[in-house]
């Protein structure tokens, strides 16, 4: 199915419903946008009243047009949305964009408004963005619906976003920072068109070489990773995620209706989405923009370039954090850089300058004797400045220079730069840019012309080029190749149903695990007893020394309660701790005796179904610091073999996964062969609420689920 | 002792020497600066061919001036520094800053030329700042000693750097963001007046409210934490550290000589200096602005107001993140917005009056209200544009408005905004500002012309009012008072000193644990026993269960290797521990008897020295855990009481420390206890290069040491 946005984002002829001449008005700012900014399309307003709009005829309804126009824009009070789309789907208009807001976002009434709305589209076959939304914009036709204005060339950078405001407040914003977009798309409350067809279609679109994402909240999070999963390989895609925490969250779903997850989860869609996340605004588009316009980064290598130290070492600092190298140049590179530089500055990378003029040396010449090297496999750049600098300090040499005008004096500085921007394509090397100087310097406005960025500080030029690492990682990742589910166990259903029969909110011990051996997970030996006599021969059975350990569904936290005892290692022990757990928990509580595992190490997997991902993975540091530590990282189920071994890569404790103390490296196979199945679990058994495994001891190399815990609901 | 900078900052006269009528040189930049900036003080260049420099009377030596300046500055070759301020000596001036490199920052030769300068000045009495800086500004003076230009009015944001380019090449950048100093003060190599001395400075004078320091290395890490801890209860002191990386550190040793210390190093003593830690130099000017220009916050509880979503909701997140609350408007407060906003826009917290062009209501009238009612404790506003906004949209707009010209078009959107940028005054609570639009829109620059702060992206706002969270907390501070070191044990000094003069590179464990004894640290109940009986004997004793340990100062890393037996609970197991143990360390190893501590909660102490820093305390989680999941912080010893509770609340397993798990909480008085006893350990006996308690086990809720290591050197 062809996606929707091909049409809507390339129409060759537009309506407006709402737009006057009102010069106050946002319809009125959006109809001059489409007439003044390029587009060669047809133009047809639909106004009640006026005959001409904007010096255009205009037409009293949709239903009097010449023609059915490939794309709608309704800017018409909340109460005409529904009967004006009526009309245009009565013409055979299949495309629109609404950008009236009080739907969904205003409580239950907006919302049955917004089903309406629905329906109405579905009845003619019309797909549309909004409602609530700020329109978009499609560079390669000139194409703007927004309220602000655009100019300059195209560029490569896709925009999909769930706040209108950056698609159209910051044009200006972008235009001074050289950043310039393919196609920007303001998805509003996605009634109908979602944000993930629009990554979908920015990602298909040729002209658009990096896709940013403004997300407030996904609604169909399993096709959101299948969908950037096709992308993310060739085509950096970078999200900025806003609505994990509780005052954002609020924020949120009064903005836009969006239903947030909480923080913790974004992070783990995003990466097993192949997604770079980021967290401000400035660096969604100014890496994104990176990425968009410089060759891809092939290595770890970055060579600095400066005439300051200060931002030399911040640059350094920040590629470091970022898992950037800064290698030391080999004697030969330096021997050659250090006839260009002052005696007491360095060659060694960051090769520093030092306060110097010659801005071809900076700029040109070592960067070009760095990239050719081959000892490098990016460049940062920091202090080229031409006018900006001069500018500065002109009224301070006027007198000096016999009052020459400021321009005339400027000019002396200006110079061809050809040479010099066009460094990173010869090479086929990132150059990123730092610079105090904005657009007013020489050098500045020639980087950004020639699709260079360049940052207004060293560490976001860094940070920056920590992205290119990132997207590197992502290109780099094993293919994923999604597992089949098993199939589903009968009689793991038939403990379910059984214990759902008994209204039990959770199985007990025994019975989750096991489900889990039946789903091939190794879980510690052990027997369900009734009296004092079973136990002592199931624990000469299992072998000294085991763990005692009531098994009821309602006693789930059961440390420090009396209700487990272990590494009993006789008999007579066995009998004492029977006999104290039943004074706690009752005399005819079934008893659990288990084989003690041994190991230092210990993790924990669970399962939670969050709203809009289905069932999510846990998997974390685990045994009695679980809570305390809070080491862990999610994704959603069903999981490829990758995403299970890259959550096993992912926590900070994950150096107890290689050889530990003594002890072989864990059997990764084996742990990511329980995360994946606990997955599994999930999907085929809807009944299951929740799971907790904690903890698997790794016994050995071996992990064994030593307690399990299910929730039913 | 006045500070040097009293006098240096604020001289009646100024002398360069260097300076000449070379456009292209820097020291005519910086004499430029001095005779165009507005310093009404007296100047003198002197310069050895030139009679005229720059329009004034030149003098060929400092021998030949009128008057001994305050000041001279120095911009000569290298070779002639010493010589040259050897003259100014001889005259009488008594502060001088040395612009000239080559120095230190070179190697050997430098160091010992850097040592002879010294020399030169202390025969004078000469305190200096450099040499390889860039000079100062004092704003107050109208003094600027840098190349740049120094235009528009005093501020009140102190800096001092160990990169000049921090208060030279960003003036501009400044200038555009409206942040003013009151002082900045390039310190380059510090051989003099280093970057505590300015730190001292800026913290006595007047016209500086907040303090900014860019760092690459510290040499007197105890004298910067008292100096920083007697500003910082008072007056913010922000600091931005990048030696801490290996890139960055070697960036930093060419660019100032600088040794750098390990950035987890810095991290824990910028925290007992009561000093706020910013990751960039964008943060560091931008939040240090915001707190030097307004009030401080009182509590957590922002308000923010915005005519926007997405800036509201981004907004929202990062004050969650950054510790601050955005609470939900009381009923009353929300009945009395809700009239003055659109159906469908939110009025919990953010008030978002959507788009708007109502910039009365959003950057006026509703805060006004939100700071009136008591509610919150600070303001965020997003979104105030004017001329900006409408710059845009004119080329759009014009043919509909009779071609009316742009500055006629912008004057119906200027008006007296005297009311709106005077609220935080008035209410005595912070507002920041975001804006997309720069200094060309009128409310940019009416808030910036009036100290408040606009960043140009809602989260750096956010970011910036949890640095005013900072400082509240850091205000709130229990009073640090210097517990006295404890008398030297003598039984102790004996110990280190036979186990040096037996050539011992470490203490064994039972030394080690005597010494913490004899310092009233709690250790593990144990015997050094020789031979099985005496080994059964102290069993008895201590009681089971108990651990066997070989004890010899060669045997360090013990677990895995068979010397070591942990939870033996008879005679009979003694026994064949012992035997299995002096199997693998020899017969004639001496072997601890010791109590078995149980508890689930383990912690490390430690103790290394620093250069620059003496010695140091580590606090973090202990037991086996400890490397892999590197949980643990510094500070620099002595720790007062206040020190040592921070660390334990500062780590992030600080859960632990509450009640766990059913067992209740740690006696931290007692954890406190330890570490500052380990900082007087290393304090008192500077022949221990290392100490490592690990782990402390919590039995009940009293720390004990269960295993310890002295290492000698």
């Amino acid at each position: 199915m062809e996606n929707p946005l091909h049409l809507l984002m390339n129409p060759k002829s537009v309506a407006t419903a709402g737009a006057g001449n009102n010069p106050e008005k946002m319809g009125t700012l959006q109809a001059l946008s489409i007439i003044k900014d390029g587009y060669q399309g047809k133009f047809y307003p639909v106004h009640p009243t006026d005959g001409m709009v904007l010096g255009h005829k205009a037409y009293a309804s949709a239903l009097d047009l010449p023609e059915p126009p490939d794309l709608a824009m309704l800017v018409v009070p909340t109460k005409q949305v529904i009967p004006v789309l009526e009309d245009f789907g009565r013409i055979g208009t299949r495309r629109a964009i609404i950008i009236t807001a009080g739907f969904k976002e205003t409580g239950a009434d907006g919302r049955s408004m917004e089903d309406r709305l629905n329906e109405t589209a579905d009845r003619y076959g019309i797909r549309f963005l909004g409602p609530n939304c700020m329109g978009m914009l499609n560079t390669q036709l000139s194409l703007n619906l927004t309220v602000a204005n655009l100019t300059g060339k195209p560029g490569s950078l896709g925009m999909a976003s769930q706040s209108g405001t950056y698609v159209t407040q910051t044009l200006a914003y972008l235009r001074k920072r050289g950043i310039r977009f393919s196609k920007a798309i303001s998805v509003g409350n996605e009634a109908n068109i979602n944000i993930i067809d629009a990554l979908e279609y920015l990602g298909e679109d040729e002209h658009t070489k990096a896709i940013i994402l403004y997300i407030e909240g996904i609604r169909d999070g399993r096709r959101f990773i299948e969908t950037a999963r096709k992308i993310t390989p060739h085509k950096p895609v970078l999200a900025q995620y806003v609505g994990g925490s509780g005052a954002g969250a609020r924020a949120g779903m009064s903005h836009t209706g969006a239903m947030a997850g909480p923080d913790f989860l974004y992070d783990g869609i995003f990466k097993q989405a192949g997604v770079i996340r980021v967290h401000t605004i400035e660096d969604l588009y100014s890496h994104g923009w990176a990425l968009a316009a410089q060759p891809p980064l092939r290595g770890r290598r970055v060579g600095v370039m400066t005439n300051s130290g200060g931002p030399g070492t911040a640059i350094s600092h920040h590629a470091d954090l970022g898992g950037l190298d800064v290698p030391r140049y080999s004697e030969e590179l330096q021997s050659r850089i250090r006839p260009l530089i002052p005696g007491h500055a360095s060659s060694a990378n960051p090769v520093d300058l030092t306060f110097h003029l010659d801005m071809q040396l900076l700029s040109t010449q070592i960067p070009e004797m760095i990239m050719q090297s081959g000892e490098v496999d990016g460049v940062i750049l920091h202090g080229a400045m031409a006018t900006g600098f001069m500018r500065e300090v002109y009224p301070h040499l006027r007198g000096l220079l016999n009052n020459i005008p400021e321009e005339q004096f400027l000019d002396r500085f200006r110079k061809d730069m050809t040479e010099t921007v066009l460094l990173p394509r010869k090479y086929g090397l990132p150059l990123l840019v730092s610079s105090f100087f904005g657009d007013d310097d020489d050098y500045t406005k020639a980087y950004q012309d020639n699709d260079i960025p360049v940052f207004d500080s060293p560490e976001k030029a860094a940070r920056a080029m920590a992205s290119f690492l990132r997207h590197k990682e992502i290109r780099d990742r094993k293919t994923i190749i999604q597992t089949d589910l098993p199939e589903r166990s009968d009689e793991a259903a038939q403990i379910i149903k059984k214990a759902l029969e008994h209204r039990q909110h959770a199985l007990d011990e025994f019975q989750a695990k096991k489900i889990l051996s039946l789903y091939g997970i190794r879980v510690t030996r052990e027997s369900l007893t009734m009296t004092a006599d079973e136990a002592v021969q199931a624990a000469r059975g299992i072998g000294y020394p085991v763990a005692v350990k009531a098994c009821s569904w309602e006693v789930m936290h059961k440390t420090g309660k009396g209700l487990l005892a272990l590494n009993l290692r006789t008999e007579k022990e066995v009998r004492r701790s029977l006999r104290s757990i039943r004074q706690a928990a009752g005399s005819s509580v079934p008893v659990l005796i288990q084989e003690m595992v041994s190991g230092i190490r210990e993790f924990v997997a669970g399962m939670t179904r969050f709203e809009g991902f289905g069932p999510c993975i846990l998997f974390g540091l685990g045994g009695v610091l679980t809570e305390a530590l809070k080491d862990s990282v999610w994704r959603s189920a069903p999981l490829s073999v990758v995403d299970a071994q890259e959550m096993i890569q992912d926590i900070r404790a994950r150096k107890l996964v290689g050889e530990f103390r003594g002890m072989p490296a864990v059997d990764t196979t084996a742990l990511a062969g329980i995360l994946q199945r606990v997955g599994f679990i999930a999907l085929l058994h809807p009944e299951i609420a929740e799971i907790d495994l904690n903890p698997i001891i790794i016994a050995g190399s071996s992990p064994i689920v030593a307690d399990a815990l299910f929730v039913l609901g």
